[in-house]
């Protein structure tokens, strides 16, 4: 499955969740993380997310996709991210 | 179409930009919008969007979508945004 994720967590704790996403997916943009994953690593990010977040203050989410095949990406300005499996 | 738009943009530049996706997008999370959207008023978006960034410095993803009949949004922790047209 592809995934794109975005999160929104206090300054505290960014550290950690931008490490934990970086071991399952492409970073593309401050906040934002996409790739293809497979469905148990997918909740196994999920799992561990919960555990370094607060639930009361921050958020994640998490956009899932079983097919790209109508799907686009346009990026206007920098192209902050690196490699992506995006179609 | 539906659209998923994510912004990294300099601090001086966040005002006018979240108020340009608020005209045409339903806030979600800290830099994410998300909505349906005519192809007229996107390219319309995207043209606006072009006008207030700096290309040099400013980045914004537009994920486009014809169908969005194999995905699926989850949150884990807060639900930050108001009303979506997320399936």
């Amino acid at each position: 499955m592809f995934v794109i994720l975005v999160y929104d967590v206090n300054q505290k704790r960014v550290g950690k969740v931008l490490k934990k996403c970086r071991q399952f997916l492409n970073w593309v943009q401050n906040s934002v993380f996409e790739g293809e994953i497979s469905r148990s690593n997918y909740y196994r990010l999920k799992r561990e997310l919960l555990a370094l977040i607060h639930e009361e203050e921050d958020s994640v989410i998490f956009y899932t996709f079983r097919s790209l095949s109508y799907s686009k990406r346009e990026i206007i300005g920098l192209e902050k991210g690196g490699e992506t499996n995006f179609l």
